[in-house]
This record gives C-alpha cells, structure tokens and sequence, in this order.
C-alpha cells in the first residue's frame, strides 16, 4: 500500500533563551517501509543533525534556536508499507527460556509500563487464559470495553499503572496498558508510533507490539485504524523513547497536523487478521 | 451472642524521649453491645486519659510516658451483642438527594479509600448492575475473588487506589476497597475495627458498612468470619480514623496479642444473611 | 470588619438524568460572623434543604433536579468578621500528651493530606526547628518559595504527596502541603475555605489553620490576601470535607463567579501578626 | 587496581514448574576492566546461554530449571581495574544540543526515575546553582543528608519520585534519585551495579554515573565506598535494565553472599577527585 503523510508542527518559545528541540517525525527505516520523495523543512533554517538509532530504525533530527523565538517543523514521504500476515491458531507465546536475550529488555517494566506493579492485577485477568496471540486480543479487548477514550483526560505523566484504575485516556494510554499487561504475563511487548490512514481525526497514532511465535505483531486496542495503513515512525519501550518532540527549554506548541491518505484513493481492506511487519533497519541505504 | 474478648499489645521505646499512645481497644458504645466485666490494665501504671467520640462511641484512652520505656495494655471485656437481620431483596440503594445530610461525608474520599480516582473502573465493573444490597455483595465478591489474602505484602500506607490494581492485602485492605468502591457508586461506607469470633489465626480484625434501605449493613470481603459474631470496637471513614493505637514518639511493637470466644462455647449459626447493628452511641451510661 | 460577599455558580446537565447538588457557599455559622442581609437564590425554584454541621458550623444545601437541566445558584451575604490577634513569641506547639482528644483526628492523614507518607521530609525540613508559631511560620514560607502558584496545572485529584515534588499549584494545593507537613509534625491542622478580601483575580479561597497555644492560627502560604479579610464558608480536614460544590450526576460548569468588597471602602490593615477567629458555632441563632 | 570478588546466590522453586532465570552477576566487558581466573558455576548444571549487550558490555547468563527445584551461582574473578581522574573545575555539563545524538535517551524518565515528575523540584533545590560536576554532587549531598539509609525500607517498586518525599532507602534509591534530579536538569545519567571495596556489610552497590564534559563520571549519594574500588557489574537506564538476576517463574531467594577483597591487602586511597573509567567494551575478547 503506497501512503502520503504530512505533519506539521509549531513552537514558540521565549527570545532570548537557547531552545533546543528533537524530532522524531520521519519514517522509520525499516525494511517493511520504501520511503519516496522524502522532505523535512525547518523554519527558520537553524541548524540541525540527523540520528538514526542503530537497532530499530529510529530516525531523529536535532534543532537549536540558540536565541529563542518560533520554530515550524513540516515533514512529508510518500511510502509503501508491506506486512506479514498470519494465522491466529499459530501463533504462540514464547516461554523465557527460548526468547532471544536481545528481547528480554521488552518484558522488564519501563516509565509508563509498570509491569511489576501489575503483575497480580494480570494474573487474574488474563493468567488462566489459552496462552497465545489470543489472549493479547483478550488483553486488548479487554482495554476497549473497560477504558474510555477521552481526550484531555490524560497528559504526559500518566502511565499504565493510573489508567489501570483511571480507566480513560488516549491511544498511548491504551498502547502503555496494553504492554504493561503483556510484560507482566512474559510477554514481551513494546510501543509504536505512527502515521494512521483512516484515524478521525487525523492525528499522530500509538500502538503496540507483542512479541509472538518468534516476530512482532501489531496490536491496537482503541480499535481506531487498520493495523495495515500504518507508516511507522518510531519503536520504543514506551512513549518516553519516542516522543515525536522532545523539548529542552520553555516552549509552547502552536500548532499540530497530520494527514494520511493512500495514493489510490481506496480504504484499507483489513479483516481484522494478525499484522506483522519486517523491522530490520534498511543497511547501506 | 455473648462474647469474651481480650487483647494485649506492647511497646517499646527509648528510655529518656516521650512517647504518647492513644489507644482504640474497648469495645465500642453503642446500643447493639452491653459491655459487662471490662477492664484495661496499663502497664506501667501511667497516667491517662479517657474519651469518647460524640455521634460514633468510639472510646479512646491516651497513655503518656514522660521517659520513654516499655508499656503494655491489656483488655478484657464480656460483651452480649444483637444484631438485626434484613432481606435482601428489600434492601436498597438511597438517592443522594434522599440521604440523611449528616452522612454524606461517608461518601467523600478519604485517605484510603479514593472513590474519586476509582469512579470509572467501578462503574466499568459495577455500574450495570442492579442498584442495592445485591451490588455492595458482588463488589465483596469481586474482591474476594481477585485479590489474595497475603500477610506482609502492604503497610500502614497502602490504600485502595493501590489494591486494586495490585490486587494483594489483608482485612484493612479489603475493607477500604470495598469502602472505595462503594462511595465511588455514591452508596455511603465507612470502616469498622472489631474482634472477630472464629477468625483464625486471632486478630483485630477489619469489615465494612455500608448505608442502604436507612440503615447501616455489615459487609466482609474476606469471607473469613460470620457477621453475627463481631465485638465492634471502633467506626470511622477509614483505618487513620481508628487505629488500635496511634503513638506520638518512636516505638517498636514488642507483642500483640487477640482472643476472642463464645461463652456458650459454641459456633456461630449465621446463614449469610444481611446483618445490621444498631449504632446508636448508649448515653448517660 | 464588614465584608459584602458574592458568589455565583451555574451547571448544566443532561435532560432525562437526575442530578443532585451539595453546595457549601454559605458564610460559616461561627461566632466571629455576624451574617446580615443574607440570600439564597436557586433558579429553578427546586426542592432544596438545608443542613449545619454539628461542631463546625458548615452550613450545606442540597438541591435536586429530578431531570438533569441547568441549575444556578446566587448567594449574597454581608457579614462582619472579627479576630484575636497574637504574640508569635507566646504561641506554642501542644504535646500530644496534652492535646484536648476531640482535636486528634485533625494529627491523622486524609485524603489530600496524606501525613504518614511526608514524616521524614518534613523531620528533614522542619524538624530540628523551634517549635511554635515560627516553625509553622517555616513551612508557609518554605511552600510559598518552592512551589510555583500556577492555574491549571492540577486537578481535584492531585494530593499533598503529589505537590511535595512536583511543586506545583493553586491555593487548594498549598493549604493541603500546609496541612500534611504539620500534622507530619504532630500539629493539628485543617483546611477553611473562605472569601478572601483584596485576592486578585476574585475567587473562593483556601488556607489552613494549626492548633497551637491552645486554639485555631489561620495561615496562607500562597500570601495572596489579608488574614483578617476572611468570610469562612467551611472547615473541614481537607477539601474534600469542604467542597463548594459536591455533585452527584454529570454535570459541567458553565460559570463560576466571587466578589468580596468591605463596605467601607478600605484596604485591610493587617501587619502580618498571628491571626485567630472564634470557632464556636452561634446556638439558637 | 587488582580485586578478588565473589557472589553466590541460590533460590528455591516449587517442583513441577518450569522456572527461567537471567543472572547479571559477571565483570562488565569494558576496556577499564581486565578480567583474569573467572568463573561461574551453575548447581545444578542446568542448560545455559550467555549474552553480552552490545554497546555497555553487561553479560548475561539464563538458566533453565524445566521442573524447578535448587539453583545456586557462584561467580568468581580477579579483576584489574584502572580509572581516570579530572579536575572538578574543568568538568562542565554538555548543554543539549551537544550531547551526542546516542546520550540522549539517558535524558529520557525510566520506570524507577520518574525525571519527568520532578522537573519543578530538582530547579526549585538545584536550578540556581552553577552547572557543572558541584551541581552533581551537590545533588549527591543532598541526597546524603535528607534521605536515610535504612535497610528493608522499600522494595523492588520503589522509585525516586517515591524517595523524593520518603526519604528513605538503599543504595539502588539513592542512585535513582540522583539520576533522577540529573535527567530533570538535562544531565544525562544512568545506573552501574557493581562489586564495591570496602562496603560494609558485604553487598552488591548501586552508584550511577553522570555525562558531563564529554566522559561519564561515576558518584555514590550513599558516600558508603571509594569510587576507585568498584568491578563494575551492569550498566542501564535503572535498576530495571540489569537486575542480579531477573526470575520468570516463583522462587525464594535462600541465599545471597557477596565478597570483595583487594588482592595486596591495601585500603583505596581514593581522595574524592573525581573518578571517571572506560566503558568502552572490549572487542574481539
């Protein structure tokens, strides 16, 4: 499926005080994702340096206003996205014995996931469950119908030890439940942000992955958008790894959009099956 | 139902700071309890001072030892309890706007039990529900299902907010989430300390009340003791209320000791139905 | 001091749902108030009653909308205040040992308050202080420098433990750190919310009181207003004892509106010396 | 410097059930670190994988009991250890827009460092200080005189923002809250587990190192050891990175020794200058 996206996003801070912002705005680099016609304007032109984290992909860019004052951010790609698809039945959790060392960082708590927290709350929601890709729909379903989605309800501290009992929140709080319930079953899991074709409105979106039968597959509890319209722009523990901005100084957003739309003019036509998509960072790119 | 109940507790502190104790360990002086044979011995012979709260008959006795050192408490009383019986079916919820006014603090969050932070989530588990006495027993049942009953996992700081998610106590514990749960559904409940016949091994022991049909009814997620055979010592919104004892000063628990008996020597015959205690502070005793 | 106070408070709710009101807006019913001139105005005309609180003095009522709507309520009062002065030098703290026992319940946590988390931080801070008015002194000024008063930032959720570190809030939030860091210190403590003279924008007020020297010393870390310049609507052991407005039902607020002026035109006069109110609720009024 | 450390600890699960561990108890393979004679023994001699993280050197040991049952590890080496100095004048913080783009995430809040929430608190205690290594240690001796070191006082889900009003802990608190106001200050800080001279008793330690001047340096808020005396362990966000040992599966810790000797029966003679080390991992080892 081939995706245009655009963000745009503003800040105004103070003059005369240094502000130094990073974006983490771009698609991912990852083989799943063929990134075409690519372009990041900053206004005004400061200068700024590119990152891109080793292992997953992750592409980040440096700003400084050394004096302060307005900074716009506009990014745009067309990419094709691919994915994996699979069969429920098959796919099955992997006991900590046989779990790759490099993933076992993905079952330990982390700032929004207190998995060690929700260990018992787990346990007897979802512990005498079949294990496997359906007890993570069960997790995820159980998030749609016991938590409501509100915006303005949540903001940047909250984690899934709150919304566990808060119950309300956006789709990164429904992404921060979700992964805290799965590590705290042994399930590895990690969160995603991303460009949504179809989310109303349209917005930067936040999933998660478990790690299952031996790869990653997509999970979305608000049931928001099809799991195969997604451009991936970062993977992380939690949202504290991929913030889309990252501020040090005083700022104040002044504005946020985002389009997606698909080159074709169709809609998705998801059935709801297991999404998988291959995240190895492209080399020599 | 005639019961015998003593308890010893002592402390230790170091010689040569003060240390103040209020204790809150005589069975409680309401109608539904005739006190015979009481006494409490304190050991040193310190002195003291008694007092009883106005509208609860929660009776209180300060110790103070000038010098710091060991102190022990021993009380004994013989107590005829009576209590009332109800149908469930006839037992209901009271609209806010029918509540006796003085009661509706009972309904406001306190220290340990944050109705206001667990709103969604009881409405998510309970709101569906039929309204009435039915309710406040599938909220003990919810607790007694999916939470355990683990000594040394909480502390004198843990409330509600953290139960329900971590999902772990003891009789406290219990009762202040089911006290949260119920105002957070505007039924009023508050906490009650007692000694508690056939509860093994012996302890204080800790059940709720909550407020339907005009009344107040018993209420004990633990399942651990019958409700006909409780020597009530104290009432109050939460466990701060009504601490067996509060001590200004440092000291270390030394012993703590509760019996509790039928003197006919028999067990309790209560079939599970609803128990009511008439509250009513005795006067001029 | 003569003082015209004015509130309005208006709420919308859904049609078809009940909602019931408690507001506690009133002029407390203490014998330093004189209330002259006083009026109630409720539109709609509903159903309403009234209730005083036993020993504070807290005057409530209840409103009921059988079906949801728009309900505002109008008070207006004039009210003469008087006050004792004090000697910073001759108010001392009380030893627990000697503490009248009604007034201990005010030493315990609460909702907002929670006491028994801070002992050590405020033993760090404030321990190894003179005791008396100045040490409660410490703490006013110790809140005032290192918390920034900021609109917004919290919520009717947000506790004392809270602000202790993340330094943030309104004048509800200083009273609460007030409040927990003196009973954290075996000072009695309770929160008042008042109409405040000379607060700059108008709106209802909070501040707290600490028993020492044998009665009730007003304090106001925020510095906003004059001591003396107080109508007191409640007294409570924290803002949840006190709300101006609880509500069962959803309801929004559509507006919220105080003025206070003094009659005769002046400013207050007051030169920061220690300020007490007689408490004592008027009988037979 | 050459030191002789030794570590043996040893669970018990229940027959029948499978249970995983990961144990994080060898040298780190960093350039500062040469390891000689080491050993590691299983018993039973179960099934085993071994791991090195990439870039920070920590190595990784799973054991698998399928069927339960004893474990007991004793590792052994000898390591010589070597350090840089600096001068403290000389070692200024990196501002933002500096650091390199691969630091950054040591900026970022964790699960036990909440750097986000304390934001306002580490500007209020540490804004207005000169930047620069003394901002750090004057963040170290804060910690040292207002938390106190108290043993069996919190647990594996205690976190800074808990420490921050607790004051109380171990050495992993302290860490955590030093690393914690560092992040809120934009110093980028992290946790080292390590093998520690002269700790008395006998212990694994926590310590953490700061990103300043272009190199981490390493400082110990518990002031309980020479900084030059450590066998560095692990290195990560928090304790959650590189627990001892991780156990998927319930298990009763029987017991735990650790010992560090220095091979020439020397005492350190580390003065307080700062202590930096090579955390480079060797290559091709």
């Amino acid at each position: 499926m081939k995706l245009a996206v655009r963000s745009e996003v503003a800040y105004r801070s103070d003059r005369g005080y240094p502000c130094t912002y990073v974006f983490n705005l771009a698609a991912a680099n990852i083989n799943a994702q063929q990134v075409e016609d690519e372009s990041l304007l900053v206004d005004p032109d400061v200068s700024r340096d590119h990152y891109e984290t080793d292992s997953l992909g992750n592409r980040l860019t440096r700003c400084q206003l050394a004096d302060g004052g307005s900074l716009s951010v506009q990014y745009e790609a067309v990419v094709s996205v691919t994915h994996s698809s699979g069969i429920v039945a098959d796919i099955e959790e992997v006991p900590p014995g046989r779990l790759p060392l490099s993933i076992l960082p993905y079952t330990y708590p982390s700032r929004y996931c207190q998995s060690d927290r929700l260990m018992r709350m787990a346990q007897s929601e979802f512990g005498r469950m079949e294990p496997g890709f359906t007890r993570v729909l069960a997790i995820c379903d159980w998030i749609y119908r016991r938590v409501d989605y509100l915006s303005g309800t949540t903001n940047a501290h909250t984690s899934a030890f709150e919304t566990a009992t808060e119950r309300q929140g956006v789709c990164r709080d429904f992404a921060h439940l979700g992964i805290a319930f799965c590590r705290a079953l042994n399930i590895p899991a990690r969160f995603v942000s991303a460009y949504a074709l179809e989310l109303q409105p349209q917005d930067f979106h936040a999933v998660f992955e478990a790690y299952l039968g031996g790869r990653w597959w997509l999970f979305d509890p608000t049931r928001l958008v099809p799991l195969d319209g997604l451009v991936r722009i970062g993977t992380g523990r939690d949202a504290a790894d991929i913030a889309f901005a990252t501020i040090w100084g005083v700022a104040e957003t002044t504005m946020q959009s985002v389009s997606v739309r698909r080159l074709d003019g169709e809609r998705s036509e998801w059935d709801g099956s297991p999404v998988s998509v291959d995240v190895t960072p492209h080399r020599g790119a």
